[in-house]
Parts: structure tokens; sequence; C-alpha cells
């Protein structure tokens, strides 16, 4: 087995200043787990990004499902982003022409590009989605990540169609970080690879999600950073639930580095 | 040349209470033009609705790009989609997995689900995302358009793709209501095409968007609707450019139906 790059080494190669960041950190608090807080009112958002924050390297949020949302919920979020040192990472997964992405990143309600270190987007509509987000994103040193796979059943990603995703962040290395993804997708340890669908124990939910175990992403599939939900806001002690997750991710990215 | 089934002759073949309709309201009005009211505040697309609505079958708008959105806006929309008769269409574009997209339909800020006609989805996360969307609107008569081509430079899209993609509708007649695509896809009239990227005049934007013209969308490709934003909104006389592009799109569908 190849000796893997350990994640403050890989910050070198990075050509995003957040990327860097986000390896140098993720080194700091030895964490790889992102919490994916799915949850409908923003006092759950924040009750949880304060308990798990110290877990963490990335709190994840689909700002659109927040029923009670108004403009005190970045501010608040973003002082425990920086309380307990993770990054935001709106999970918009846009999916529309440059001109329309960069007005959903940017005006709107939401404003995400004035919070959301991190977003994703679709490379299926085009190379024009990426420079849409870029022109409102880089100046305020935001990174994307594109979508090159997803855990859901049945779904139409094809091996090729990720080539071309990974072709398609090679020509704006300056914005895009990385990747959504199950497994590495190059040899270039710049680029982060997040995936999601990730449990303790592997399963399915009623609606085609298929899950993988931290050991099956990190280790068997390369990727860097386990994505996890329900797994964790679903337990009793989410805390105690947390720790097990981070504890499993780091053990296992671990494995294959130098000593 | 094979004659074409009218709109109204088409309204027999559909499985879904919108999509009939639609293809009845299309036939009343004589009008097969979306206009697509891309603008960053709720009065101003509230005005191109009353001054354009007499000219068109849909308004499609992106509610989340409204600077001052807020819950009156669906209402007095919803009484110009009434006073006028065309349907609301929300270019929402969800791409995410089953679990998520029901909350970002149903909840959040938006409510989609409460007033848009019609929403389109992207089926590259498999059908769970049908699933999901099917679960809250279809108790609501809602319709669901796939998304099977976008027009935007280099985008992913293949022949196989939008084969699986209405595949993926063939598995839910009671409400998908057709496609967003770039031409006819199957023989089955029921389905309703719509073609985004149409001008009078053909042509490129800066962010890789690609027109094409009336005839080309109508007659060549087979396309129903053709979904027209800037080519009217920046008009002078937006009132008159859009009844320009209602008759250029009713006279190219009727080319090839019974007299």
């Amino acid at each position: 087995m190849q000796v893997r790059f350990s994640y403050a080494e890989r910050a070198a190669y990075c050509k995003n200043a957040l990327a860097k960041k986000l390896f140098l950190l993720m080194d700091g608090k030895k964490s790889n787990l992102a919490l994916s807080a799915d949850v409908t009112h923003c006092e759950d958002v924040l009750a949880l990004a304060d308990k798990i924050g110290p877990e963490i390297c990335i709190l994840k949020i689909h700002v659109d499902i927040l029923e009670d949302f108004d403009q005190t919920f970045p501010l608040e979020l973003r002082k425990l982003a920086d309380k307990h040192n993770f990054l935001i990472f709106e999970d918009r997964k846009f999916a529309d022409i440059g001109n329309t992405v960069k007005l959903q990143y940017e005006k709107g309600i939401y404003h995400i590009a004035d919070w959301a270190d991190i977003i994703n987007a679709h490379s299926l509509p085009g190379s024009g989605i990426v420079s849409g987000l870029m022109e409102v994103g880089l100046k305020k040193q935001r990174g994307l990540l594109l979508l090159a796979e997803m855990s859901s059943a049945n779904n139409l990603f094809t091996k090729d169609y990720a080539m071309q995703t990974l072709r398609m962040a090679e020509q704006f290395p300056e914005f895009v970080i990385g990747f959504i993804s199950q497994q590495k997708l190059s040899d270039d340890p710049g680029w982060i690879y997040m995936t999601p669908g990730v449990q303790l124990q592997a399963g399915t939910d009623v609606l085609g999600q298929q899950y993988v175990t931290p050991e099956i992403a990190l280790v068997k599939h390369q990727s860097d950073i386990i994505i996890v939900g329900r797994g964790i806001i679903k337990a009793e002690d989410t805390l105690a639930e947390a720790r097990k997750y981070r504890e499993a991710g780091w053990k296992a990215y671990n494995v294959n580095c130098a000593k």
C-alpha cells in the first residue's frame, strides 16, 4: 500500500487559500468529520453547531429548509464557526446556467456568498456554472466543490461523468477545492474529497440513500472527509456519537499515513 | 412530414391533471410562450406578470434570487396567474437526494409546494428525487419537469442520459408532466417539452448560454413550449416583444398540425 500524505502535508499542494486552511484546521483538530445539520429550525442548527463544533472540521447545512431563517442566523453561525474553528458549507448543489447561479449565490434572501465558506455545484450544466460562481466567490476567498458522484440509489453518474467533472475542476484550481464523491479521483494531493452517506453501519433509507462506513470511505475509497448526518443527529447522545465518528474517521485516514 | 396533434388533442393523453390543464390553456390562449422573469425584485416580477400575462401560458421564476421576497409575494403572483390564466413555474432545478428535496420543496422560507404549479428537477441523483418531490406535490396536484437536456455550452448531458431521464419519467406519469429539453424525446403525445434559451436571433451569452430560434425549437426539434427570458425582458417594449414571440411560437407549432 502506498504511503498517504498527511492532511498537513497536502496543504502545500492547494491552489486555493481556503482549501489550505481546511487541511491545516483538520490537522490541528484531528478531525475529518463534517456534520450535516439537516434540521429545519435555526436554533437547532445553532445548538448542534455549538455542541458538536469541537469535533468537526465542517458544518454542512441546507439554508433553504430552515422554516425561521432570518438575517441574524448567518451571523450567529459565523460566531460559532470562529469559536469552534470549523468551516461553513452550504450544500446548495447549484445546478443552473452561469448567469442564474451567480444570482442565486449572491442575491436573494440568503446572500449565500456572504457567509458560506464552501458551496457545491453540479458540473452537468457545463463550465459556465463554475465561471458564474467564481465571479462572485473568488474575491471573497470561498471554495467550490463539484459533485462527481452521489450516494443515492439508481443515480445517473458514470465514471466518464466523474472524469469530465475532474477535467472541469482542473480548469479552475483557484476556486474549485475538490469534490463530493465516493472516492479519490486523481493523484493530485491538492484536491479534497468529501463523501456523504456515511454511517457506522452500512444500509439504505426509504428514499434510496445508501450508506457506507468511515473505513470504506476513507481507506478503501481514499476519500478525505466523511459527511455524517442522521448517524449523529438522530443519536440520543449526539456529542458522544460525533466523537465516535471523529475517532473512527481519524484512525481510518491515518492507517496509511507515514508514522 | 407527420401531422402533429394540436395541444387540445394532446390533453387527452396526459395522466396528470395539471398537464391536461396546461394543454387546454395553451389552446385557449393560443400561446406556447413561457416567460422567464429573471429579475431580482418582487415588484418587477409582479409588473411583468401583469403586463405580459395575457401573452403567456407559463411564468417561470427563480424565487431564490428575489432580494425582497416576503410571504405576500406568492399570494400576489397567484392572483395575477388567475387573472391572466397562466401557470407558475418555479425553476428550482432540485438536484439532491429524496429526503432533502422533499424538505426544500415543502419547507424553508419559500414553501414552494404551496404556490408553484410546476417545478423541475435533475434526474442525476436517481429516482429517489422524483419519489421525494411526489410525496409532497402529488396531493397538491402539482407537476414536475425533469431536465433531460440543457442549452448551456460544454454541458455534460448525453443522449443516453436523456433516455434514462425519459425512462425515469415513465415510472411516475402521474406526477412528471414532461421535460426541459431541446427536443422531443418520445412518441407519447402526453409529455410536454419546454425549451429554454430561445431568442428571435440565435447566439451565445458571455457565460455560455446558447440560444435557438422559436422555429428551430418548435419545428425542427419538435418541442412544445418556448421559454424566453432576456429576449423579452431586456426589450424596450416588453409587451410588443412578447407578442412577437407568442405569434412566432404559435405559428411554428402549428406548421405541421392538421388544419
